[in-house]
Formats: structure tokens, C-alpha cells, sequence
């Protein structure tokens, strides 16, 4: 078994401590940039096959982790989250699996110029650097985030909630395993040293200037407190208050399967719809069909007057409604005069993240798709298909709601960058 | 003529008045990302016409600038920078009508995908949204980067060196007056309407949300400030402490010419070369030639041991000479152990801009370009290519050297982000 840094004592300076994480994984990043396919899927492999020889180890060390969580008294969810059994552990084996099948993302010719002068410019994609991911207690995300920054040639600084500190650490113990089995540097996937809040502290602050972007994973709370206080970049991957406008047009049909989909298939996935829009227009024949098929699969329904009048288990919508991301069996509902309305009313309440129209009319289905601006945009389509596997991306570290160089699934290839390759044959400028 | 927003006095709160317009300029983007490329080209093409008509006006604004700098006895570099005359107001009109011409980035199609179940994802380029341009006094960069803004369907704030401040607002009154025209709001390009320095300060803070991204351009302190307080994310565009390393495997002709070109064509220019690395095995029939070339061309060389013993002019580099941006007929120059030693050269005093290798050996350039990590990297081509124009790109609002979503010449293309359009026919999800 590998050497698992020990866990800190209070004593020590943590600051310091992870700033020299931060040095070792620049310097891991540099090679690992450069590395061969095939030693990246290597060592994605031999982890795997680590997972599967350690699950005992893993096991025993979770235990730990769930006896301490219950002890302080977390709640359902979020011990569920926590919780390893031997399928969880050999999902995420299969995960590394899935990500070494993948293409490489790093010296992809994104697109070539030839100049009049004979340059010739490829932009490659080249990996970001040095990624902070800060997750919560979920140990799987060590595995899933540490082999997509593996994969795309990033090293990876992760820092896994403190009720997972245990399992994160055999976890990762799994992933220097498969590093080492393919003689890349094992700084190239660390982990925080110890549970103490300075740990993210020193993450937000770029660890002395060798983090090139942080990630994180978790709800509204971490990612507020990161966007905030973090001094590097920052894929923010904020709530989904995701919308379902049934337009004038809609087919009442597919707008009750694609509504039901899209609010009930999960209810805690960022992609779960949490607002239904119905056109004024339409109301008349799809607003009780639609209210009645959520009610009747157990969801609740907090509505404005009109979709209150529709039955009498609609309760009153509050103001805050518009704005609130259940991740629950609730939806909110409003009716509203029309397809601009409906996109004035995603502008003001969204969150940019995925929001769809149900029409059967195209050019009310173009306007929608152009207009709103949210990161992913559907048309006649579940927005639980809010997800990375589902655009073939093949596993992702988040959907980003932000503007600047991710949006939507964030997979391998937005884990890149890019750079130019200038092919001459000893022009000079004029 | 338009109403150019009076210059506030002292006792206006400027904080409000920057925010009120970062509001405006949020409603304008919204109009803006989705016009259509006559009406943004219509603008420009107004706000070229406006701009000869204008010209007097201009160059009466631009006299009570240059009277005030010369008052305040700022270098001749900086008054040529700042002085303008009718030939450089007619370049400003051409640079806006080329961008006209170009290629309407928004909405451009960049990846196209057909899944299993019938869905057909795009992912379509999208404006950012409202970008913040600070910037010295150069009155030129209220054209180029208000119409590249445009033209990329971006709102914009313009905040250009005090010392400029009439000949912008003149410019800028140009601007709006084609916006007018085109009938798109006149809050897609606006300007601080004082040269107060808590304008930066509230651009910095990012105008109460209304700011996506600030965009510095300008010298080495400027952009360190910006990169340090800024609260939204920042296209970085540090110095270029720019490379020519020639190999072993050189051609000497070659090689003369490419670093001539490359140190000497505008020493004032980010890929200017600062850097000459010589390999040692080639030192004995390249290092004199080369130095003599530079500096019988006129151009001082600080160098080591060895680059001293090739001529008495050269005199010693200090330690600090290997981090400097000269912008100015002065290279440091040094042999080093191969390629190697160049690339690790490159990685510990560069800026991750622009470097060059000279070889004819195809393996030696092929290593170069793939583990020398800058925005651009040449073979047996001048660094002075380091140009958005020389890619093709038709203009740009600086070369970035951060690696979050610009890298490289920024034109429309890297002013844009993207989303996901979905179209389905009622597809859920299992």
C-alpha cells in the first residue's frame, strides 16, 4: 500500500504544508502535460484494479468516516451520499475504466490556418494546469475528479469534505497507486493533508500562485463561498432553477411526458426542472391535464391565482418561489401571456443553467433556443438530459452556469485549453 | 451631435452613476446577443462615417487632451501615443470598417452532435455578455475595442486614460451616434463618464454583477493591478518576455533573419523578442554572427560569460535581465545546453506569450512546439507574427497570456462563449 500523508496535527503549519503540495503538483503538471495516452489510460487502469483489490481497506475506512458522521448527527441524504458498499466502489472502478476508454483531449487540432505567407497555425488543446476541485462528503467524487484531471493532462489538488476525510484518503491512496504502476509523477493527484477548514482557505488563495483554476463541487453554500473568496478562476457550477414553458403550441402529450421527466425522474439532480411556465393561450386545455399528472405522481404544486384555480391541491407560490431550486417533489407554477413573457420570466428568475420550451411550432422553438441564455437550451427534451454522459462527453465534473471558458457539461475537453503552433520556414514580418 | 454625458463633478457619487450604467449596459446586452449582423454592421459602418464627419471635433477634443499632458510633462512616447491627426482618425474609421467585413461571430456552430436517441445537440457560439475595457491613453482603443465588442454582440464599458479623456468621449460620441443609426441601444457602448480613479475601482468591483469579464490593456502595471482587485474574471494580458532560441540544428541565414525581424521590427510590440538562447553546440559558428548581426542593427546585448567573449560590445546580464520586457533595442542573450535547457530556460523567466525555436532538425521543432507552454510558439518564423491581424483574426483587443478562455490573439472568436441548443421530439430520460 502506498504512504498516505498522515493527517496533521494542529500543530503543523497547514498553510505552508499545502503551499508545498501546490509546488509539487506545478511540477507534476509540466510532466504530465507531455505524457503518452497510453500511460495516462495505464494508470487509470491500475487504479481501477486498485479500487477493486483495496475495497476491503476502502470499506474499513468509510466506516470510520460513517460511524463519525452519525455520531454527529448528519442527516439521511447526506449519510447516503457518504455511504461505500462494494457496487458503489466498483462503479467508480468502472468509471476510470470508462474515462481511459475515452480519446485523448490534449494535442487535439481544434483548427488549422494557412496563411498567404505559408504559416501555417494549428490551435491545440493543451490541458489548464492545476485544478482545485473542493467537494463535499462524497468519496466517489475523489475518484471521478481525480481521473477526468488525469485524463485531460491536468495535475489535481483535491479536498474532499471533512466527513469523508477518511475514505477520500484510501481512495486517492488508489489513484498514486495507478500513477506510480505508470511511472508518472504521484504529485500529480494529491489530496489535501488534513480536514482543517485552513485547507480550503489556502485553496481559495491560489496556493502561492500554483492553482490555475478551482472547481467546486457541492451545493449553493461551498459554491457561493468559493466564487466569493476564491483569488483564481472559478468554474462555477451554480443551482439549476431550471424551467419547463409549455407554449401555445405544445402537444399536451409530450408536455406532460417531457414535464413529468423532467421534474420527477431524479428529483436532486441540477438538471430537475423546478418551474413550469404555461402559455396563457393554452391554458385553457393543458393548464389542469398537466397540474393533475404532476399532483397525481406526488409532486407539489405552488402556483399563482391562475394555476391555484386549476385544483384545489395547488398551494399559493410565494415570491422566493421563483427563485428556488427544490431538488424535491415540488414545482412551482405560473401561467404567462405568451413566449416573450415566458423568456422575460427565465431572464429575471434563472440561473443559466437549462431550460426548455414544449411546442410544436418551430419558429416559437428557434426564438426560445436563441434567446434564452441559459447553458444548455432545449427543445421537445427532458432537462434531466442535463448531463455530460448524455452529450457523449463521457463523464463530466460539473455543469458550469458561468460565461468565461466552461459552460454546460464540464468534460474533458473543457478541462483544456488551448495554444498555437506556428509552422514557418523563416518568415519574417514586413 | 450626440449628448456625451457631462464629465461629473467631484461631488456626483460616481459609484451610483458606474453602476447605473453597468445596469444599462446589462439590459443593452440583452438586445445586443441577439441582433442581427446588418443591424451590428450597419452601426459600425455609421460610427466609421461619423468618425470623418467628426474629425475637427475630434482633433479640437484631442488638443485639450495633449495641451493638458504636456502640462503635466508626460514622456514624448506617451504624447505620440496619445496625440491624434487626421490620418490616424481615418485608420480608426478603415479598423471599423474592416471589422464590419469580418464574419458574424455569434451563432456560429461549433460542434454538432447526433445521439443515440435522436437528439441533435449544438453547441453555438454566444456573446459574453458585457465586457469592461480599462485601458491607457491611447484615444485609438475606444474605436478598436468598441467595435470589436460590438461586432461580437458584447455590451461594453469603456474607461481610457484620463489623460485621454476628451478625445475618448469624442470617439465614443461616434460610436453612439452609430448605434443610433442601426436602432440598437446606445448602452451597448458606453464610457466612465469621469476620469476619476474610482471608476477603475468600481469597474474592479464589477458594477454590481453587471461586468462578465474586464479586459485590461495596457503596460505591466495596469494589468498587475487589474489581475490583483479585480472581482470579475480578467483576460489577462501580461508583458511578453518573448524567446528566440536557436538550435543546434539551425540554418544560420535563418536564423539571422528570424531573430532580426523578431527583436528589431517594433521593439515596442508584446511579441518583440527579449530572449536570445543559443544552443552550445552551435555556439562556435552561430553566437558571433548572430550577435554581431544585432548588434550592427543596433541593438544592445546583455549576455553571459560566453556571449561576452564573442564581442566587447556586448556587456554582462544581470540576474534581472532574463525577466525583463525591454520594449526597446536592447536583447539579453546566453548559451545554453541544448534543447533541454532551453525549454526549462523558457519555463522559469517566461510569460507563457510567444517563443520561437530556429532548427531545420523536424524532431528538435516538433518538441519544442509541444512542451514549450505559451499562448504561441513558432518554428523558423518571427515572434512579430504574435498578431491577431497575422492569424487572420481581423483584429484583436490584445494577445492573452492566461489560460482560462482566451489565450493567444483575443478577436470576436475569443470574445464569445457558448451554449447548447437540444432539439428533441419528446425524448425523457430513463
Amino acid at each position: 500500500m502506498n504512504k498516505v500523508r498522515p493527517l496533521a496535527p494542529e500543530s503543523v503549519d497547514v498553510g505552508a504544508e499545502m503551499r508545498a503540495i501546490g509546488q509539487e503538483a506545478r511540477g507534476a503538471a509540466r510532466t504530465l502535460a507531455i505524457a503518452s495516452r497510453d500511460a495516462k489510460d495505464r494508470a487509470l487502469l491500475a487504479a481501477a484494479a486498485a479500487l477493486r483489490v483495496r475495497t476491503k481497506d476502502i470499506l474499513s475506512a468509510n466506516l470510520r468516516d460513517v460511524t463519525g458522521a452519525k455520531g454527529r448527527g448528519v442527516a439521511a441524504a447526506f449519510l447516503d451520499r457518504l455511504t461505500l458498499d462494494e457496487g458503489r466502489i466498483e462503479a467508480m472502478a468502472l468509471g476510470l475504466e470508462e474515462i481511459a476508454a475515452l480519446p485523448d483531449p490534449v494535442g487535439r487540432v481544434m483548427a488549422r490556418l494557412e496563411r498567404p505567407n505559408g504559416l501555417v497555425i494549428e490551435r491545440v488543446a493543451t490541458p489548464l494546469g492545476v485544478i482545485g476541485v473542493i467537494y463535499e462528503s462524497r468519496p466517489n467524487v475523489t475518484a471521478d475528479a481525480g481521473a477526468l484531471c488525469l485524463k485531460s493532462g491536468n495535475a489535481v489538488i483535491l479536498r474532499g469534505g471533512s466527513d469523508s476525510f477518511h475514505s477520500s484518503a484510501a481512495i486517492h491512496a488508489c489513484l498514486v497507486e495507478g500513477l506510480k504502476a505508470a511511472s508518472l509523477p504521484e504529485a500529480a493527484i494529491s489530496i489535501a493533508p488534513s480536514a482543517s477548514r485552513e485547507t480550503v482557505a489556502e485553496m481559495l488563495a491560489g496556493l502561492g500562485g500554483a492553482l490555475d483554476v478551482i472547481v467546486p463541487r457541492g451545493g449553493k453554500s461551498l459554491v457561493e463561498r468559493v466564487q466569493k473568496e476564491a483569488r483564481v478562476p472559478v468554474f462555477a457550477h451554480l443551482e439549476g432553477v431550471v424551467h419547463v414553458y409549455v407554449d401555445r403550441a405544445a402537444d399536451l402529450d409530450k408536455a406532460k411526458a417531457v414535464l413529468i421527466n423532467s421534474k420527477l425522474r431524479r428529483t436532486g439532480v441540477c438538471g430537475a426542472a423546478e418551474t413550469l411556465l404555461i402559455d396563457k393561450a393554452c391554458a385553457a386545455t393543458h393548464l389542469k391535464p398537466l397540474v393533475e399528472a404532476l399532483l397525481d405522481a406526488g409532486c407539489a404544486v405552488a402556483g399563482d391565482r391562475a394555476v391555484m384555480a386549476a385544483d384545489p391541491r395547488v398551494t399559493e407560490a410565494s415570491p422566493e418561489d421563483w427563485r428556488t431550486e427544490y431538488l424535491d417533489a415540488i414545482i412551482s407554477a405560473k401561467v404567462v401571456d405568451g413566449i416573450d413573457a415566458a423568456i422575460e420570466h427565465i431572464e429575471t428568475y434563472g440561473s443559466y443553467h437549462t431550460d426548455c420550451i414544449i411546442t410544436e411550432d418551430k419558429a416559437a422553438a428557434e426564438k426560445f433556443l436563441r434567446e434564452v441564455d441559459s447553458a444548455i437550451v432545449l427543445h421537445n427534451a427532458s432537462t434531466q438530459f442535463a448531463d455530460g454522459g448524455e452529450f457523449g462527453f463521457g463523464g463530466e465534473i460539473g455543469i458550469a452556469t458561468g460565461r468565461m471558458h466552461a459552460r454546460g457539461p464540464v468534460g474533458l475537453e473543457q478541462l483544456c485549453t488551448f495554444k498555437y503552433r506556428v509552422r514557418g520556414d523563416g518568415q519574417v514580418r514586413d
